[in-house]
Formats: structure tokens, sequence, C-alpha cells
């Protein structure tokens, strides 16, 4: 009996799993292999970084998703480097993995435009850690202030800076502003907390600029009604453990959040292959590596210009769009049908939330924005979760944050190796 | 206008907690001082390092708890002593605290009985970290079986030994066992997780000594129906990485948990009061310190020997009647109303599960065991747990379980400095 093709996916994100999941029924075996036991619906990830939903409710152990096909094995472990001739991926623990084909899912992580130093002092939210990371400082900054005798110090620490007015970035500020205005006061005797600062800076001319303008400029209203201060045009010159540079202004600042660059996984150094700016690796248009047919590359990690010359987002559907696409080229191949023709990105429309009352929705021709348009990114988030079991919880913790004002996830927990506190 | 009395609790645990409740309304202002921002429920800190609750389903802010109660100061500090000739406590982050009366209630950690390299290795259970930290080793064990090629070593990895077996040590077996053998056999290719030891190690002749003879002995069959096994009557005499020695044999088990002994906190240290083996401040029968009228000590810091020459046991409702105690005696010295007479515990029974099916309860003069018993914990339990949203969530979380045979918690998170892992 011949072996079965042997799809090798590195990467358990939105593009891994779409690929998995769609190749189901292909006359294929599946290595799954991801260095977190977890899958991570990262849309959500801001609220756990600002205590609204727990870490459980938007994660998902990946080994659990594939447990009745039986053709699919998924590996704990980090990939250490892919041998292209020996056509086998070597893992850190030791193990290699031979593959027949293998997709690179790897993602991104965030970027410092070569300050690394800064990533200690203003934290990036990717993973889970990132985001109990955010939530202890946050919360720990309200309690540091509430014991500060020095009126200074006390202002620098209730003084939160986001750095990047992308989705995330416009969220985070969003809900940090709401939980200082409206869930915190009255709890502390000696600070009011409605007299927190919260400083959204963006380099480039205009916050969410995959938004159109109109629904950009309410955003921004929206976001400085809730108290956010929007500072656009200047980038962000230097950060550290005492305060933000904006220009060539110091902001007192004890809470910085980085929310701007990203870089890719290192891909394109594991197949020694060309490489964009951000360190994503050049695809053609069936989504392979150059010169390498059976190497498919997808999601953050892959740079994509299609046909009319426009770039592919690096967000969750495009990723998604990637992995469908590359399972039916896979499918393909193996069962002689026609390839399909270059990938094309279908843009299903943009969506950001701005607190927790209102939200801007681009879909090209129809633009929505406010109340209507949260519930319709509320539902269309919860139907995204995987499994009931996911979809109660957060149905459950938005209802009662939003009926009760309150937040189920205040919790300080980890110590912070920055800051060994007081 | 005289300033009002100031109490001071050091300890948002169970009993800190229903002191403070208790003085509500109470001629007094209150400073309740925590390490943590949050009041954990312990009873049920096992399940989540089982993967079966959330860390937020069983944590609470404090500062949250007594927002609507202005005399209620909350700080987050961690205490470094207590002055008692000036009558204030000192703060590690340099704050003074003042005090008319001061109530300590402040807890216990884990004792390794003068082996306190063996903390490294076998991590007990008392904090949400330590909760996360046990299940990170065990879903880990799992990962590293998998792609382990050695059978000693693998077997090793799924060799689970918790050592104590009171309620906690039990509770963790038998979830543990049900993990192994219910949750998640399917998910692995390689390793048939149906083959894990879970093994409990007592020192004493039977586990549960709390429980009637009868209701232990048949917890010990329910566990071992599990596929537990369970040494009585047997000391562990040495702890590493490897694994564990029970008497003089060595068990190969690469993931050990701490059940065993406590230690109270530093308070006798802090006031130079005489303290038992434990640490536990010898407190007079109104609970104050010796020679210290102004100053009690309630909960699992305090040790209580009744007139009956009873010892008051260290669990949670234990702590409670002290703390409620305690407010009724300030209040009485305050209003001048009659002292009550010496504290006396009043127990109101035992409870332990035995996995997801099974629970024991000792009333005393009434027993019950199996599913009864287990409904009843479960409602008692979800009855202790504050507020709605907490109440919602964890019995969501336990009927998912119930129903699906799936626990909802199982990430791994954080880095464990121990191992950095293969």
């Amino acid at each position: 009996m011949q072996e079965r093709h042997h799809v090798v996916v590195v990467g358990g994100g939105f593009g891994g799993l779409q690929l998995v999941n769609d190749l189901k029924g292909a006359p294929v075996k599946v290595t799954l292999i991801d260095r977190r036991n977890h899958h991570l619906f990262q849309p959500l990830l801001y609220q756990v970084a600002t205590t609204v939903l727990a870490t459980s409710e938007i994660a998902w152990p990946i080994r659990r998703l594939y447990r009745d096909r039986q053709e699919v094995t998924t590996v704990l472990g980090e990939v250490a480097g892919v041998d292209t001739i020996a056509k086998e991926v070597t893992l850190a623990h030791g193990q290699s993995v031979p593959y027949d084909t293998l997709v690179l899912a790897t993602g991104a992580t965030h970027a410092y435009f070569g300050h690394d130093e800064w990533a200690a002092v203003a934290p990036g939210l990717k993973t889970l850690e990132d985001a109990t990371t955010i939530r202890r400082r946050v919360l720990i900054a309200f309690e540091q202030a509430e014991v500060e005798e020095d009126p200074a110090r006390r202002d620098a620490l209730l003084t939160f800076t986001i750095i990047g007015a992308g989705p995330t970035g416009v969220e985070l500020a969003g809900i940090i502003a709401e939980m200082a205005h409206r869930t915190l006061p009255g709890e502390f005797r000696r600070i009011d907390t409605r007299l927190a600062r919260v400083v959204l800076v963006e380099a480039g001319p205009r916050i969410l600029p995959a938004f159109s303008e109109e629904l950009s400029a309410y955003a921004s209203r929206e976001l400085e009604k809730l108290g956010v201060e929007v500072l656009t045009g200047t980038p962000v010159t230097d950060c550290t453990d005492e305060g933000v540079t904006i220009g060539e202004s110091f902001v007192p600042s004890r809470t910085l959040v980085w929310a701007a660059g990203v870089q890719a996984s290192p891909a394109a150094r594991w197949l020694g292959a060309d490489a964009d700016r951000a360190g994503r690796v050049k695809v053609g248009p069936d989504l392979t590596a150059p010169h390498r047919p059976d190497i498919f590359v997808i999601g953050d990690t892959a740079s994509v210009i299609q046909e009319d010359g426009k770039p592919v987002p690096g967000i969750a559907p495009a990723a998604k769009q990637q992995g469908a696409y590359v399972a039916q080229v896979i499918r393909g191949r193996l069962t002689g049908s026609p390839a399909p023709g270059p990938f094309r990105y279908r843009h299903q429309g943009s969506l950001a939330t701005i607190g927790k009352r209102a939200a801007i929705i681009d879909f090209g021709r129809i633009k929505l924005r406010g109340s209507l348009a949260w519930w319709i990114w509320g539902i269309a988030h919860i139907y995204f979760l995987i499994g009931t079991r996911s979809r109660f919880a957060v149905a459950w913790s938005w209802l009662w944050t939003y009926l009760s004002g309150q937040h189920s996830a205040r919790l300080i927990t980890q110590k912070d190796t920055l800051r060994e506190e007081r």
C-alpha cells in the first residue's frame, strides 16, 4: 500500500486551521505543528487585556479540534529549521518531520522598527501572555496611583498610552478609557480614576486607515467622547518606563502598549527565501514559495501581490481564504483536477469597535456606525468563535458587562519581570 | 469631631472578608490590605489546576466588593512589619497604616517539612499562579510523552503523583485520572492516555482523615475505580524532577503536586508572638494575640484551642466564623454591649468530591455519598461563590463539563522556570 501524501502544516492560527479543516476527506495525512497547545482568537485578545474576557474564552486546545480526524496528528513543538532538500521540518526538541507538501502559516509578531529595547516597556498584543501582561500593568497602575504621594508621579501612573491606531489600538484605547471613566470610579478612595488620561498615538494622518475617511473621523469623535486623546501625524520617537516621546514632546506615562508594527515569523529565513521589509516571504500567485512548488506560505507570514497590484492585508479573513485556497490546490494536485487560478482575496468588510456601545463597519458600499454596527460586530464575533461552550461563555460575559458595566476578569496575576513593583 | 475607630484588616481571604462584611454599620473605618488584588475561592482552585474552570471564575477584585462602602479603603500592598507600640502596619512599598484595632487574617502557604528544595518540583496549590503552573505541567507532560521515543521516559511522563490525601489531594487525583482516562483519549496518536498512572500518596493510615472511616474507605474505592493508585501509610522521602521516593521505593514520575503540609504566614514573626509548629499564632479564647487585646489573629494563621481542648480546623468555614466573631467583639467594645463568650467553632460538615460524579459529605450524624452528595456539593459551592456573574459562569462550565466530558480551560500558558521544556 502506498503511503498517503503527507501535508505538514506549521501554525494553528486562522490560516492553518482553515487549511486542515478543508483537507477533510482529501487523500492525505496531515501533521499540524504549533509551539502553543491552543488556537487563539486574536481579534478578541484586546478584551482579555482589558479584563472583559477570560483567557480560556478565546482559546481552544488544537489537539481537541482534530480528535475525530484520525489522519490528523497534532504536535506541540517549535520549528528550528526546514531542510528543503531532504524535505523535512526539524523541531527544537529534536524530532524531524518529513513532508511531501509543507504549509507555513506561522503568523507575525510585533515589530519595534529597530527599537527592540522598547519591547520591555511597551508590550505588544499577540499572545495570551501579552494580554495578561497588559492587563496586569493597567490594573497595577491604578493601584500604584492610589498609594502614590507625589502628584507628578501619580499623573504619570494615570496616563495610558497606546501606540498605533489600527483596530487593536483603537479598541484598547476605547476600553481602557471606559474602564477608567465608568467601571472603576467609586472603588478608589484617594484618586479619581475619571481623571486618567488615555492617549492614542498614530504616526499616520488618521486613525483606522483601512476604513473610509468618514468612518475614521467618526471613530475619532467617539473615542474623544470616551475621553481618549487622539494624536495623529506624529511618530513616537522614544519609549521608556517613565513615558513616551511623541515627536519632540515627552508625555509622562507609566503604561504603554504597542499596537503599531508587525514583523513576520522567521519562515523566510527557514527557506532562504526573499522577504519584504516586514520579513514576509514573497510568494507566487498560487501562494508557493519561490522555486518551491511543494511549499506554501500563507497568512501574516506571506507577502502576496495580486494581479491588480494590490497587496493582501494581514487580517484573519485573508488568512482563512488562503488556507482554503491552498487546500483546494493540494486536493487538485492529488486528484488530477484542474488547478484553480491565482489566489484572489475577496474583501468582506472591515470592523472595529469603539468602547462598548459603538462600532464601525465598512462593507465598501455599505457603511455602518453606532450601536447597530456594535450589535452586528458582536454577533459576528460570537459566530466566528469555535464551539457552543465559548459562544455561550463570551455571550454571557458580554451581556454581563453590558448590563452591569462591570468586567469579569480584573485579575492581577503573575509577577512582572520589568517592574518588581514598589 | 472625633476620628472614627480604625480597624485595619490584613488579608482578603474568607476570614478577612467576613469580618469586613460584618462590620457594616459599625462605628468604624476599615482599611483592608492584601498583597493580591483579588479574593480567591480556594476550595475550587483545584478545578483551575485541572482545566475545568477559568481563573476569573473563582476570583474577584476585592476593591470592587467594597465599592459602595465609603468607610472601607482597599490597599494593594505587602506587609513588611507591625509596630505594636506605635500601633501601625508598615507596607513593603513604604506606606505606614496606623490602626486602633488590627486583624491579621493572612492565611497559610504550603510547607515542605524542611525540604524547601522540593517546592520547585512539587508545586503546591494556594494561588492562581500555582494553579496555572500545575495545569501547564500536567498538560505538557502529555504533550512530551506524545513525542518521547524512550519507553521508560514516556512512562515517567505519564505518571502523576499527588502527595497528601486531604480534600485537595483527593480532588486533584480524581480529576487528573478522569482527564487521562476520559477526556484526552482519542486526541493523541502515539500514546494511550488511558495508560497514565495517577498515584495518591498519604503518610497517614487513610485518606481524608477528617471524614469517618467509612466515607474515607468509600472515597478510596471510588478513586481506584477512576484508576487512581492510593498509597497510604508511607511518607514521601524525596522529590526530584525525575520522580518521587515513597518510603524506600522510587517511582519515576515527572509531574508532582504537593497537597500535604501547610505553614502559616509570618504573622507570629511580625508580632513576636508564640507560634505552634506550623507557625500559627497561639491566640486566646477571644482570638486576640497574647497580651495584645487590640490585635486579633484569625483563620489559617491562628492556632485556636477551644475550651474542650479541640483545635479549630484550618478550613474556610472556620475562618468565616472567626471573622464574624471578631466583628462582634469589636462592635461590642465600641458600643459597650457585653462581650460574647469565648470563640466556639460550629462544625457544619465536611465535603469532598471524587471526580465528576461522586462526592462525600460528613455532617456528623448524617453521612452522604455518591451522586446525590455530588449535586449537594456542587450547589453548595455555587451558592458560596460571590455574585451572579460567577455563579452563572461556573454553573455553565460545570454543566458543559458534565454533558460533554470536555474541560473548558485546557491552556498551557506562561513559561516554566523549572523546565524550559525539551
